[in-house]
């Protein structure tokens, strides 16, 4: 596949239903460099999903029963904001770790949505079924082309938005936002992968040679928790850096990104800078770093109704 | 006095000290129209004042006493910052309605703080008692000209950023961003008063054809709550256009930046795009327009320790 043109294919799709998100660099992180900042939390739903889930929409016929999509809660906003936007309607899966803010932001945009037991790969079990019985038009959360393209336009644009750095650090869940950053950048510059300890697919499938399950625990399970790294990830992700944060460095990073800069996340949008504060990743003395805040979805919402 | 060369210099003073704020253009506020945005309640302490203060330390000799400010909070902890930044010790006045989370603010710079029965006007009176006592050097929270161009710095930037807007709506309080704001643009785009209908000084002054006394209270007064606009405000203020907007109108601004983008801000914060939201301001069929988010420190706190 030719990643750059497809990329720059969604780029155009997207454009005028994705958010352009902005950017930043902070001196005021407690460290002693500059780290360069792309607000994603901000596109529409509180997450980069957005333009994965407007990519595969935009780009497929979308059959008369509409989308399906499983999610731990980001995605399948997403997906229900993508298709609600397109006027498809939206049949979304959730595992119950999502959470009321996640649970509530979903029902928000009008989706039908199923809260299913257990976690993440429980509520694609019954996309899945769902997609057979219906015929409805499933959105994956990371690992089919679309959303691998839809996601690689957050790293297109930044790039035009003047991005320095020399690595980028990027959270993964099921890998479809670091794929997208690996698929944009050709190696041009360094990605470093950073899991939760208590999530971490694809950590584990680099230690295997092969995606591998894992069980997924902790704060940011929601976002992050996928039992197996996405087959595209894993084939783009040969050799590179992969690093793991515990759940207290994660609600450290946030802490800091609001005391800082107001700027309120959910643990996973915290959790890139987390291995910067944690010294699990330390650049070396010249390098040039930037961090992804992926999400923005915290529990309890702050302003709910 | 020559504002243009007063603020340039000002943005060199304090360039490396103040944040640089992102800048974004929304499409999903629930208008039939775009709005961009300044985010520059992800300054240091979360609101332009650090601007002013930066550039009143940075402008001027600071006697060993120190500094002096009084606030209902956000000026506060600029100062506070700013002076801890710089190494002069600090000490700050502020209303008891600055309220828990902007007390907090303040005590994490380690400024010595004095909470003050009422409201700004009684804080401002002690900053003063204080400064004459003790020598230390007051920052006045908006009508110094120091302050003042300080605060144009936000302006300057915002252009050098790409600004569009025919048309800046601005949250005003005791005025000094207004007035930074009037000082840079100097008629080249339109500038349109926010304030609150229970905070209205600038509004009652325009109406008055001179700054007079007016009683506030409301849910952003302890940011927008001036007893009287500032000097300097009101004689830049010639003939621009004031609107007013409900505490009703506010809490539904902060909640449409919440949920469409993720943005959390104070009442103060959301005062500009509340103008918009409720029709107390209505743009001409081609008239583009933004609005400067100008403050962010929240009460409750979400993450409050």
């Amino acid at each position: 596949m030719n990643w750059k043109n497809e990329i720059s294919a969604a780029a155009g799709r997207i454009a005028g239903y994705a958010q352009v998100t902005p950017v930043m660099e902070s001196h005021s992180l407690g460290l002693d460099y500059p780290v360069e900042m792309k607000l994603e939390h901000l596109q529409h739903t509180g997450s980069f999903k957005a333009r994965g889930a407007f990519n595969t929409l935009l780009s497929q016929d979308v059959p008369k029963a509409g989308v399906v999509a499983a999610s731990g809660g980001n995605h399948g906003a997403a997906a229900a904001y993508a298709a609600r936007s397109l006027g498809h309607p939206a049949k979304i899966f959730v595992p119950e770790i999502a959470g009321p803010s996640k649970i509530a932001l979903i029902k928000r945009t009008g989706a039908d949505l199923s809260v299913v037991p257990g976690e993440y790969a429980n509520a694609l079990t019954e996309a899945q079924a769902h997609e057979d019985a219906s015929g409805a038009m499933q959105i994956h959360a990371y690992d089919a082309p679309a959303t691998v393209a839809g996601q690689g336009t957050c790293f297109a644009e930044w790039e035009a938005q003047g991005l320095q750095a020399d690595t980028l650090l990027i959270a993964v869940g099921g890998g479809g936002l670091i794929a997208g950053a690996l698929a944009w950048l050709q190696g041009a510059r360094k990605v470093v992968a950073v899991e939760p300890e208590t999530s971490c697919a694809l950590n584990a499938a680099l230690h295997a040679g092969e995606p591998v399950d894992v069980t997924v625990s902790g704060i940011a399970a929601n976002a992050l928790g996928a039992r197996r790294i996405g087959s595209i990830c894993f084939d783009l992700a040969n050799g590179m850096g992969s690093v793991l944060v515990s759940d207290d460095a994660i609600v450290q990073a946030q802490q800091v990104l609001w005391r800082a800069h107001r700027i309120l996340v959910e643990p996973a949008g915290a959790a890139a800078l987390a291995a910067l504060l944690s010294g699990a990743y330390t650049p070396a003395p010249d390098e040039r770093v930037a961090v992804l805040i992926c999400g923005g979805n915290i529990s309890p919402d702050p302003l709910a109704a």
